[in-house]
């Protein structure tokens, strides 16, 4: 792998409440794979956030409290500077000569962020997902920087069965001979077959056997069965496959996808002490809250349990608080009923 | 769907052991998606078959006792007529001009084989995974024909998390430009990128996340790496699906697969009753065993007790017997150490 030095880069954040006198209410959020730092609505952008339930006045992260940065990753494509974005040296876009990407890459890039605003402590990192393991490289990294870590269906390191899924999802992209080694014109989205197969083998990922047999059942789609083909759309999961993989084309750079999954497989955090407990040995936390998910397939509920008693050994208090809610990785993101009270009760 | 005729199909099986005076020693197996009917050697054939270590003398279906009969499914390329056999009507290949195929389609291939041998009364009905269904719908449409039923890893119904992967797996062969709506050159082996990728996806599907975090972790495979590439293979288990993807291309046509994986997604046991419970109503088996593994994502261990719950209601005796396999849905080709004795306890 090729390790290397960004010039210059751009660290794109949102902010959301006020800083206290002694700047002691901070709260950093870091996302998942694909989101924006736009983590919910502002007066300067209105537009619902990705995770409007939870951050706002009155919400479980509440804005009235707490000043909220969110990060957007390093290597994505919503304003931080990454595969899409132009080397200064060369004047053209980074595409593959852009540096491989740790994970501990974009948590580093929150430092600079923290010392525009003359943050010295952080009262709580956060993360979900893929920002679930930034904000756990974040507290390893900096463990002076902060006294809460709060990861929800995350993992200290990335498994086999998940390096598999993304790996075959980068594979799908990169047989996609518009992908043309990264080479693809912006404008003309690239690999777009790529992307939509990659996306679809996502979503697989991301929610639970249980919930779609609830949701969709053996239920035919309407209006898609082409009779003329063996191999059209004919059940209802299919058409929800299809719609919602459409949605996806145009939204995200397929190099910048490529990269950002590729630093998750990278993660482990026992490298940074030989074993999970003995990196987490230099922690200055006061607490950690880990929230899983039992029929979560990507992060399964025995990585939290495993975060969890690492962490125990360690911080004073650790709460882990296992879920059951049926939609899998994604659960954070939709079973709000069940993730809004155990953040709020945290904070 | 076309449903349509085929005139004098082939219809290719394999036999062990010998047919006792009053043909009431008979055992018809038939096969997931892949496997051909070579189920175990024989003097006519000496390589080992697909399930050399469940069938033959002395073995959980011992061959001493029972004349066994494994069915190559319609629609596969082993011999049965499938998509890429010659139509006598065109005298060109079927490819996507064969009709829809369904696992009712499988089993009633059956019925003329039995006839051959002249054998009114099967012993036992066997199959796992796609040829659990088969079984199944061999004794629901024939009930008069058989006295026990055999059922592993299998399911009543395709639910929509099953049905969501093998219609991505069939895209993913679709969407390779060689596939070319069907009209690849056999002899060239059509879209075997697609079918690298989707095969990858299967074994994903067919293994579990607990087997590979024991057998791989996050060991570095060694004389994959590529220096120059940010994606190339890094971890053992990429090199793992890579070798064994690269071994599946060949080995079976593109066509078959996509008809093949389509008739499993079609298939619920309830279209012939209504529900469950009632579809069984006509069963005239004695008894039915229903083996499971609890780390199933494919055939999850939930649908065999379903299975095993609706037949009790109209067997005598039904055997549900989950087993903790690591495995996943290829435990019964694999986990033997747990499989024979089962197997064998019930013969």
């Amino acid at each position: 792998m090729k390790r290397g030095v960004l010039k210059n880069p751009t660290f794109a954040f949102e902010t959301w409440g006020t800083l206290n006198s002694d700047r002691s209410n901070c709260i950093l959020i870091f996302t998942g794979l694909s989101p924006s730092a736009h983590a919910a609505s502002s007066n300067i952008d209105p537009s619902a956030g990705w995770w409007e339930d939870m951050v706002g006045p009155n919400k479980p992260i509440d804005t009235r409290r707490y000043f909220v940065i969110c990060m957007n990753s390093l290597g994505s494509c919503f304003g931080s500077t990454g595969p899409s974005s132009i080397d200064p040296d060369t004047g053209k876009l980074y595409r593959l000569t852009f540096p491989v990407l740790t994970v501990e890459d974009i948590a580093d890039t929150a430092i600079s962020v923290l010392e525009h605003y003359a943050v010295q402590h952080l009262h709580t990192v956060v993360g979900a997902s893929m920002g679930g393991m930034t904000a756990l490289a974040f507290a390893i990294n900096h463990p002076g920087k902060v006294s809460r870590l709060v990861s929800i269906s995350s993992a200290a390191r990335s498994l086999p069965y998940s390096i598999a899924l993304r790996s075959l999802q980068r594979e799908i992209i990169r047989k996609d001979p518009l992908w043309d080694n990264g080479r693809y014109l912006l404008a003309d989205h690239g690999p777009v077959t790529g992307m939509r197969l990659a996306r679809k083998l996502g979503m697989i990922s991301y929610r639970s056997s249980e919930e779609w047999s609830e949701r969709f059942g053996r239920e035919r789609a309407l209006g898609f069965t082409d009779e003329d083909s063996p191999f059209g759309i004919d059940f209802e999961v299919e058409s929800y496959l299809e719609t919602h993989a459409n949605k996806f084309i145009g939204s995200f750079d397929a190099n910048c996808y490529l990269y950002l999954s590729r630093a998750m497989d990278l993660f482990d955090a026992a490298d940074h002490g030989g074993s999970l407990s003995s990196c987490f040995a230099s922690l200055s936390l006061e607490s950690a809250l880990v929230i899983g998910v039992s029929t979560d397939m990507l992060f399964p509920i025995s990585q939290q349990q495993e975060l969890a008693d690492a962490l125990a050994q360690h911080v004073d208090e650790v709460i882990f608080k296992p879920l059951p809610s049926m939609q899998g990785h994604d659960s954070f993101l939709v079973d709000m009923d069940r993730f809004r009270p155990a953040i709020a009760e945290y904070f």
